[in-house]
């Protein structure tokens, strides 16, 4: 049966909660405009990209329709891949015959690519047959099987069509053939496939794709990925230091990480392992209380796109790249469905609003690789990368969203209101389909109502609201009365046979937060950010006719407020305007060091924030997130 | 004529001072401790440590006295060259048959290894000729040649004796055979080897090694050293991305850079070039206005051993390497030869008394390599390193002090008095000897007194007293008359025919200062660091009953007294108290974020500082020099 979902957990038997599908909810809120400008111009103008760089030719090399050689980066097929899996989303929620002649043509580059035995990447055609296999800490190529996996269930999910989700099985088939227990040894350096082949066995049944994707979760920390052919890599880069149930926390490229507890907690959605739910809730507490930043971002450290020690976060240099923001919400969705605790969706709301969003301009065609929480101008998105793994990684998370608003229980009694956004939404269950609209201007305004149209369902159904953990004071009308309950594992429940004039009306106080962070964050000592909802604020040049990395917010007398309104380039969202202090920088001309005594009193400034995801939307100035108190 | 320095400015032509001899000052308070114990213990243990770990032993292989192959790092052969300078040195103020034994066998050792066209580097031996200068971006091999003429020029400077500094002449005269203009162009990838050339030169006054340390100063920036032979690593790192006349910032390996510097110097010195001194007054500019941190370290990303962009100075992560707070100190004195200005001193001050001194342990054989200015309590000195440039870079240092406590000026009618520290000096000049005894508890102490003994001096001498930056509230007494005299260049000078019973009494106030630094330091932003006269203090857990990364201090009544007094294992120093706040670590359990509001009062506690070269020798606690205001 077709389901459009990226992660397919109905017949999962450690799942609690199972996915809408992406078709079921249309949103035009806030998050709606990014949708609607992936579909106009993210996606064309990616493939654009795709034929200009090479990723498309690289394809027509390897399978001789072209005359050429292998040009960039190895993994560069997955660029090709995401683009893929976005656009099949994409397809849920709108036609585009453009978009798909166009998907339909690089399917065909791929096949074409194809080897006889299943193999398929390009920087490893036919004539570099013997080269195959014999690089894995390097060569990416279970890592590039890995999204063509994704791309393909995707596309025969939301499409019907097996056009490309063949050409992965047999890759996947390949595979199998010659890694797992008593076979080959060696891992990829990269982990990916491990969620990718759990997702096949999910769309296929095949139990050889989810033996193989445990076995591969399994099997790290013995070598067998960062073998003695890296010198001056740790065995952490490629998390092959220890075996996964045994990591205390999380290390080494930040990416890498993540996507092996996506694959871990996919695993562990089938199986139900207790010893990798044991490790995944370490690292998730390890994520949470130690190695997040305030905008979501995770994996601090610039030099091998790492994690940090603990509390080792940075502003400046900050690497947060977009795809661990993306890695992290796709990890923290999974834990949901265990679970359905709404602490894993506020990780990931978190996560969304701000430095995932950062990842990609208003314009729909720049992109950030690096997330810095404080810049002096000069950070400013690109239209691609060399390593373009974030442009189409965001593009896939983006033509998704729709499909994340709203989870189903198992049982199909409960649905579960995950995100804020103004969507129309048709969720079909067991007992029925829900018809809701949400009418919100979430995240700036504080106010969400959903109405219910007529609901042919044959038993009363809950609705579990989420109350996000940074709503302190909240109301929940039902038909105009006000329920008084507390949250559940985050949510609140609410039982009826709904129906049409149903209506629930909810309100989140966003009173704006000044918030401090650990004391041994050393970068944060004696600083503070200012959040309001789930929207991280910063103070950005354009906005401010003073330095705004010298900005003291009045600790004592924080005169902050909330205003709701269009501000050019940004379109119509709340901004923070308050009253401050601003030393004068001539005065500091020349100097690194002065004595308190001798500093001129700082003088009072007006200053107005934005939100962090929006910032260098407009001029090129500085910007900073965290804001000194003294 | 014999003359016991590090660095011969007698005949530089665009010196304006020259040093005295090392013999000629006895040293014997805060700097004299660590003199005697680098007699004591550093030097003879760090003896044992060249045996054990096979420094000594490479020579023996590659002189065919011992069976074997070269083990450890290329350049290991400059431990052994280090450490025989700094022998050297200590000669110079103290007789120790022991040691000369030693020194006298390990150049038989280096002798014996040496080739018969003067190569001398014991990871090439005889049999490795054919690989001699094929891969210099790496070898360090004249890395290597400077570090063996530097000592060989030292020992014959203090003993009189050439067995060295013949075998180090033959090298220099091997390289300038092959290497220079018109001959091969590759250049070491680690600088060095230019400082040692101009002190052979000024030692023998053959010009061709000035030229070639000149040509080796230049010939940088055209890919010389930085070829297509190192993937990943940029030409930056080589100081090779630029000619030296073009950089406009300091970049790159900080050793590297900072020694290239050095070398610079002594080429202007020499030569006058005005590119070149224009090069060093911006890197210098760079150096105290961007890079520095307040302990003098730098080299702040750990990444490469690197200088951070500018204003990257954080504390946790700082590498701040003790070699390169040595090459600081080391550019710092002959930017000072060249114009007598106090501020080099200053920042050789701000160097010697925080960021270098840390780099060696109380008990003289335990070393830092980093040296962070907050650490958890795991950063601990270690007895050796594999890679272990630092022990006796600084055991050189150490020994050499007494020859910077003094500078005459060239025309020998001035003496510079550049540091404080309690000292016989029986200074030399073309117009009779100035016997003086400097008494002081400095660091530690406000007051200097200097008696005269009996000068048989020919006519009127100046003495230039220094200043030092940090000085605003200063007296001078000249036999017990106040002198009313602002500082020029940041000496005051004093003329006179000195005399038995002159004496001159100094008080420099100590207030102790808070510190802020420029506010585009990110991770000093809203903290301050705590100085009193040249020391830089921090809070160590060890001296506290709660978490010191948590401490407050009240910034409006900041409440901080200095106490001279015995603390155990730190010997009579002064630490300072007061009474500050910090937060409850019990109220973070768990948290990461928290907004303000929330956050409990923080208690009332009474910390105590100790200076920072001085942490990490009681039991292992955190430390943190930045402490938050607010």
């Amino acid at each position: 049966m077709q389901n459009k979902v990226p992660v397919d957990t109905r017949k999962s038997p450690y799942a609690v909660l199972r996915g809408v599908e992406i078709s079921d909810v249309q949103i035009s809120g806030f998050l709606g405009g990014y949708l609607e400008r992936a579909a106009n111009v993210t996606l064309p103008s990616m493939y654009e990209m795709l034929e200009k760089t090479g990723r498309i030719d690289n394809l027509r090399f390897a399978s001789g329709k072209k005359k050429g050689t292998f040009q960039g980066f190895r993994f560069n097929d997955t660029d090709v891949h995401k683009w893929a899996e976005a656009v099949s989303y994409l397809f849920a929620t709108r036609k585009d015959v453009r978009l798909e002649k166009v998907l339909d043509t690089a399917i065909e580059e791929i096949r074409d690519a194809q080897d006889d035995d299943g193999y398929v990447d390009s920087y490893y055609p036919k004539d570099k047959r013997n080269e195959r296999w014999t690089e894995l800490g390097w060569s990416h190529e279970m890592y590039c099987a890995g999204h063509l996996i994704q791309a393909a269930v995707a596309h025969k999910r939301v499409t019907g069509n097996d056009s490309l989700f063949k050409i992965a099985k047999k890759f996947a088939n390949h595979i199998d053939s010659l890694f797992g227990p008593n076979k080959r040894p060696e891992l990829d350096g990269h982990p990916e496939v491990e969620m990718a082949l759990v997702e096949l066995y999910r769309e296929t049944d095949d139990l050889r794709y989810l033996k193989l994707a445990d076995y591969f979760v399994r099997a790290r920390g013995r070598g067998y990925a960062s073998s003695s052919k890296y010198p001056g890599i740790t065995p952490e880069y490629f998390v092959d230091h220890k075996p996964f149930i045994e990591l205390e926390e999380l290390v080494g490229h930040a990416v890498r990480m993540l996507y092996l507890c996506c694959g871990a907690a996919d695993v562990y959605l089938e199986t139900g392992a207790k010893d990798l739910w044991q490790a995944l809730e370490r690292l998730w507490n390890d994520l949470v209380q130690k190695k997040m930043h305030i905008t979501g971002g995770c994996g601090s450290r610039s030099e091998w796109e790492a994690f940090g020690k603990e509390y080792e976060l940075p502003n400046k240099r900050a690497y947060t790249e977009t795809c661990a923001a993306i890695a992290s919400f796709m990890w923290n969705y999974r834990m949901f469905l265990a679970t359905g605790d709404g602490k894993y969706v506020d990780t990931m709301e978190q996560v969304l609003y701000n430095g995932l969003l950062s990842g990609i301009s208003l314009d729909g065609k720049h992109y950030f690789y690096d997330n810095p929480l404080e810049n002096d101008g000069t950070h400013r998105r690109k239209e691609w990368f060399e390593c373009a793994c974030c442009p189409p990684n965001i593009a896939r998370l983006i033509t998704s969203l729709p499909g994340y608003m709203y989870s189903v229980s198992k049982d199909e009694s409960k649905i579960f209101v995950n995100f804020y956004e103004r969507n129309k939404a048709n969720i079909s269950t067991r007992f029925g389909n829900i018809k809701m609209i949400m009418e919100t201007d979430y995240p700036w305004s504080e106010e969400v109502n959903i109405h219910f149209d007529k609901c042919e369902v044959t038993k009363e159904i809950s609705i579990c609201l989420r109350i996000p953990g940074w709503a302190e004071d909240f109301s929940i009308k039902l038909n105009g009365e006000t329920i008084n309950a507390k949250p559940k594992n985050g949510f609140i429940e609410l039982k009826k046979a709904w129906g049409k004039g149903d209506s629930i009306d909810l309100f989140f106080s966003m009173p704006v937060e000044m918030i401090r962070s650990h004391p041994f964050v050393e970068e944060n000592r004696g600083r503070a950010a200012v959040k309001r909802g789930p929207v991280v604020y910063c103070a950005e040049g354009v906005d401010n006719n003073f330095e705004v990395r010298a900005l003291r917010l009045n600790h004592e007398k924080p005169d902050l407020h909330a205003e709701y309104g269009n501000i050019t380039n940004l379109g119509k969202i709340v901004s923070i305007s308050g009253k401050g202090f601003a030393c004068d920088m001539d005065d500091w001309k020349g100097k690194l060091y002065v004595p308190m005594r001798k500093l001129k009193v700082d003088k009072p400034v007006e200053f107005k924030l934005v939100p962090y995801c929006l910032w260098a939307n407009r001029d090129p100035k500085p910007m900073v997130v965290w804001i000194r108190l003294i």
